[in-house]
């Protein structure tokens, strides 16, 4: 398992959540905090307006908290979270996350996610690579991955899915990139793992949702081409934005230079992504995506 | 009529051309030049290799060019644009391109067009602005520019491009921009001016056609908004790119937020297409528009 | 006076805050609103970790508050601000802060500028342009704006500055936007007018400071060209950065094509820097602006 | 060594020259092709006018060319650069560059780099890698590339340099990338290489040259952070830029958030940087890199 160089020893706690608009909710978060002795490290809050719905991330110090790591979730809930409808999760900053990679023939995403893992730039840990395909396996080898290849047929992706899942389960995996994995993933796979699954699209959604984008952003004759992730619903292509962004092309560029250039966005955009999602700072509500910053 | 402060006194002349690509098109055009004593200013070409189609732009010095000017077209026709198939055209840098400014109610791309054909930024002279509604009469009166209003309902549509068709030959316009106008122009009326009406649309196309799109990129918790600015054909919002960009938002921003931001990028994308286009550095094939450099 | 177009109507309060980093700042401001029927519209808060400093920004709707708008400062002073040692502002959402533009001989940032507060864009009152040059006088007048012009020689500086100061005083100016001033202000003038002058300067500081950067970017060949919107300070090309941006360029570009180029992210990087100004989102602390999203 | 993926097979020749401005050139140049049977696939030329230098790239299909690859040259020479005084080169595209890379302790750049080349994205051979530490030897191995330490102190500089010197000669390298490597290049070295060593420098040069880029981009408080690619010359970081791209930060980053944030700039300016110069599409004249597109 590899070092996060970030601050991995920090001792904080994370508070996500979302609930109906109200006065004083802020207050009531904070004094929690301040009478417990715990110190604010970031807050960030969003009203949506059009919807009436209030959402916060706190982070706080745990060092010298009054109350015990095991019994914040209790207390939190008993004296603020129920009382103002409050939905979310509490986390300790120190849990190190745990990543599956799922991976086809594109070693692109794959290559800069293992690089980062590495040098440790991410605090998470990646025991396990899944592909449907045999390419990647040298990659995993390099890095002392656990490979686990399934190919995929009309007839088996039900049974692959469950072996999958099963594999998933043995590793504790708690988020899923699909690095370029050309597979679609069933619904109810989808559905067992909200907001845990990210995928990287080759254009920046809504336009060229599906397969081929490179080539009909060059059919288009687009003057900007996209990446774009995500968290994975069971609509492709549909689900809330993480993180996009776009580079200038020119009608010198032909689909291959496209495929190119999208390469370096598409590893970039994902990373960023991750980097948010690993961070606790993504809170999804219907289709999209809050990300504090 | 303002005064260009750029090259306006270039004594150049600009070929755009087309045609199938074969060998020695390059050689027989700069020959052509070289052997006219005409020094060289620009050239650009582009190879289209899927279409097989040969594009290129040439701007040499008139000074001491051996061929009179009302010859130049003839001949080069006659030598070089006959025997390799070439469409296109020879124009004059220092024929000051005219133009029409359609606008309803938003200001923001009027203002920038008027601000910089005040300032001479532009090559152009601007003596017509066509709208549908009464808010911009101030600002075409401040300029001294010609205002023209037409009240268009469902019933008198082909009687106001009629009307609006006789004002653009009488003002002998040359290119046409739509600065967010309001209105949809008929079939018959695009079909009339091919490659002189330029539009800016307020989303990255192809994402978001149509009417609204800044809410639709709302909806859909997009983490980026576009501009695109084409050349209009019947087909609406399908017309060839000519430039686009854009900007970065997030779940903070409401629409309200995304149209006032959105406003900036439209009016830069906007005057970098006619920018382009009044430089003749434009050539539409088919549904792309090479932009050279 | 124009009429702005967003929130005028909006019954808010804003706080600018910043005091030595300590337990419990956030719930003890956060209850003063609650406690007293305040919803909170917004809340930002940053720490410097390294200077131990703590900034915050909330806006809360007053409708309903129970405190009466002329004793909420004396209030939240004696409360809150003197308490945790605070130092910064309040002021009313509605209150229209009122701009001096002083321009020279280029009217690219001011022809902005002046289309933007027409079309109602900001919430500002402009009844000042101050110049060394006859050359705006007439975009003033199309607005109907006074417009003072000042011959500034190296003998007379003094005079002209005091004279300045003096029209400042009569117009009650709040805020002064130096858009594209080719005059260099001195240490007393400046020194009166602390966090209230905006200039843009024509590069991406601390890259190519003083005369010419255009000139210099070009004689160094840099892919990049910026600019950059800053609080005036002593220290010329010195002052806080409040917004910055660039865009790419090529060995095609002359120095004339820098300067077009640039004149567009000119204008557009000083109103954005004038937006957060007039939206009460900067707060000023040692060299670095904080700029509340 | 890794199979390029591109046109590897492409077998065309590329010709890169400058030459004093005058009339006739891109003629002389194009008729050679065509007398000869070559097609053009490419050209691009440009013309700094202040200087009176033209510049030109192009590239043709060897397919039936009249001329033996093995007299190109010398015909070229004769025929059209000596009597137009042209410096430059042909090379052909299927000749592989070699290309050793320098690092240190950060290992981003490399990781990047061997990921592109694992993938067949460039057209290279990377045989050699130079360092002062052993901290990325297990990076080298993976990918089966030999890796030389050398142990650099004050004393020991010029031996280090003769050493690595005559390992470039034995891999046959001919052209190095400093991929953060944090070790200063004698003169006489550089001097050795022409345009032949590429730099990465953290910064958005001629902004924060020198060491710790980043800390010092925090303390001016700038709103955007950069990377430059260039080509090495005596004068550190004074060398003609490649390449340059920044992204936007705010008060929020810290130092550390700087330096993470511009790894994935350094990475991708950098691999941008090589990809054009491995293409054959930069010409250095004086201080000022052409990229020919």
């Amino acid at each position: 398992m590899k070092t996060y160089l970030g601050n991995s020893n920090k001792n904080s706690a994370i508070l996500l959540i979302h609930c109906p608009d109200q006065k004083g909710i802020v207050a009531a978060v904070t004094r929690f905090m301040a009478e417990n002795n715990g110190n604010i490290l970031e807050i960030d809050q969003h009203v949506d307006k059009l919807k009436g719905v209030f959402f916060m991330r706190v982070e706080w110090d745990l060092e010298g908290f009054a109350i015990p790591e095991e019994q914040i979730e209790e207390e939190f809930a008993r004296q603020i979270a129920r009382p103002f409808q409050m939905k979310g999760r509490i986390s300790l900053s120190r849990t190190v996350p745990r990543m599956a990679v799922f991976v086809s023939r594109y070693g692109h995403c794959l290559h800069d996610i293992l690089a980062r893992y590495d040098s440790g730039e991410w605090n998470v840990h990646i025991p396990l690579i899944i592909s449907n395909h045999p390419d990647m396996k040298q990659a995993a080898d390099r890095y002392g991955i656990d490979y686990h290849q399934f190919d995929v047929t009309k007839d088996n992706k039900s049974e692959v899915e469950a072996a999958q899942k099963k594999l998933l389960g043995e590793y504790n995996i708690d988020v899923m990139i699909l690095a370029r994995y050309m597979q679609i993933l069933s619904d109810d796979f989808v559905a067992d793992y909200p907001g845990q699954i990210i995928n990287i699209h080759h254009s920046f959604l809504p336009a060229f949702p599906g397969a081929r984008p490179y080539h009909s952003a060059f059919e288009r004759g687009v003057k900007v081409i996209g990446a774009t992730s995500h968290y994975v619903t069971a609509d492709l292509d549909e689900g809330p934005i993480i993180e996009q962004d776009v580079i200038h092309v020119n009608h010198r560029h032909s689909v291959e230079d496209l495929v190119r250039k999208g390469r370096d966005l598409e590893k970039v955009v994902l990373a960023r992504a991750i980097w948010h999602h690993l961070q606790r700072r993504t809170l999804v509500f219907e289709n999209r995506t809050i990300v504090f910053q």
